[in-house]
């Protein structure tokens, strides 16, 4: 019985999961990270434990898992199987398949989190049959994944793409990259959060200040209030999606995708999101004649893609016949 | 004695050329086009008698071609043959594989100029050894070409990557695309132009005012004015290579391609240009940890790029199976 193993590991949790070779999610569990508290050792550690405790709970013996895929924040190499850099959890140059191929003896694949997630939504979620595709997540950072070919795409050296550190507005809102003006420091939830609190800062009286009072301000706060006709929020909304509608056309143009996949906290806000945006984007994306233009749709597997992905990934190494 | 005809369709003029199986460049010319004076049928029959007389001169017959590519400004749909639009030329949903089939039996591909012109150059040119590369012309306009995996990229409806309109200033300077604050409207050409045009409009006693009253102002202007220390012509091309640093790191983290190559007229000032920008483009590029760094060079193959890489895409058309 091949199974897959797939890890999403991530800032505040790992989540892992065993998947079947036709790419069902049959069992998941998830291990929380302590900022500071641990050592890579012992995260990892923590990791193989919680892994092979799904898998005997499940009735699965390790030597069942075909492959083992790892999505990781930051940056990691496939070939050297090398955890190179991440912000926010306590791997730098660590050998992560070194330490992992002492338990698991199967091939073991890595890639960075949101391209392994965006793997995921292209190929079984929401941008099921087309062959490439982007996927941007907007959430505390903004993430983004290139699929081209049916394939993630991570450039020459493994390490892109990043589209969220893209620069919209020279000299504008720093960003966490360094850079300033960055995609992402317009259109995270962090963004859209700053955002609001400015404009409540403004306008003291407003049913959006109001909205922020009764509860603590959210991604969710400006499009409440846009909901309720709330002119500041309106206009803060309305900023936010002119916003990613620049950002998505910016992405059609640099990769001319069929698909361009919302997903992230903010595209809770459903398909409002899409049609705020959707128009505006695709009249100013380089698109001339009678050819096809690509769809703005919401994301669909929510936060199991990157554990989905991760499996796809290990499957798709495997196929391609990558020997780490 | 086979050979490949390559054909590089401009909106000034058409170059084309004989090209060996090994791409060596064997024979060339070129003839004018005339806007707003000729049909499309015109200038088709016109390419056809020229390329033709070139194979009679040349001792070819026109059964020697193996593949013709000709590569076009705009929007050109290889798989359908039609040259759906472009701004400079009278072509507009026109039949042109078919038109030019009525003479040539062999294979006919196309593809955007750009596009074609930065597969020469990745292959055969400054980035030979390279399977991934970005290439950035500084003329006019700015083309860029994406390259992956040693083939063209561009996108899921072949009209894709355009690059050059990718905005990098909100609300900034007008484009001809129709948005505002594109990345071609601060580093073609015609941007370092306008920029000199405002420098010495405001200083109209500085060296670079006396440099542009000594011949027609250029993109050669401020970069003259700075090598002779001018005060004011250094400040033109440091905010326009600053502009040019922005815009390749975001270049480097869309793609993260092993090598830029930056061609154009601007181009023709050499090492200087790559001076100015590398070390901040690299900087601003998301790489972390111990990872290979792409390289920025300077284009190679001049004026003859489009007709060589037009030879290179019906090669890998024919190589790649593709049927028109």
């Amino acid at each position: 019985m091949s199974i897959f193993l797939g890890v999403d590991i991530g800032g505040s949790s790992i989540k892992y999961g065993i998947v079947s070779l036709d790419y069902k999610l049959l069992a998941e569990g998830s291990i929380q990270t302590q900022d500071n508290q641990e050592t890579a050792d012992q995260i990892t550690e923590n990791l193989i434990e919680a892994c092979l405790d799904l898998l005997a709970d499940n009735h699965y013996q390790k030597e069942d898992v075909m492959a083992m895929g790892v999505g990781v924040p930051g940056t990691i190499i496939n070939k050297t199987g090398i955890y190179e850099f991440t912000g926010n959890l306590p791997f730098h140059h660590y050998p992560l398949r070194e330490k992992l191929s002492k338990t698991f003896k199967c091939p073991i694949y890595f890639g960075n989190d949101a391209n392994l997630a965006s793997l995921a939504e292209s190929r079984i979620g929401a941008g099921q049959g087309a062959m490439n595709s982007v996927t941007l997540t907007l959430g505390t950072g903004m993430g983004a994944g290139v699929i081209l070919n049916d394939r993630v795409y991570s450039g020459f050296n493994e390490t892109g793409c990043e589209f969220g550190h893209i620069v919209m507005q020279i000299d504008g809102i720093p960003c966490t990259c360094g850079r300033k003006g960055c995609f992402e420091s317009y259109v995270s939830a962090t963004a859209l959060i700053r955002q609001t609190k400015e404009a409540i800062k403004d306008n003291p009286e407003s049913l959006l200040a109001q909205e922020a009072k009764e509860e603590k301000i959210s991604g969710r706060t400006a499009f409440n209030a846009w909901r309720k006709h709330c002119p500041i929020g309106t206009k803060v909304v309305m900023n936010y999606t002119k916003y990613l509608a620049i950002g998505i056309a910016n992405v059609i143009n640099s990769y001319m995708p069929e698909v361009v996949i919302i997903g992230g906290g903010i595209s809770n806000e459903g398909q409002d999101l899409i049609d705020l945006c959707q128009e505006d984007a695709i009249n100013q994306s380089f698109i001339h004649g009678d050819v096809a233009k690509p769809q703005i749709v919401l994301a669909t597997l929510g936060n199991k893609a990157g554990t989905l992905g991760a499996a796809l990934f290990a499957d798709d190494c495997l196929k391609d016949g990558l020997k780490y």
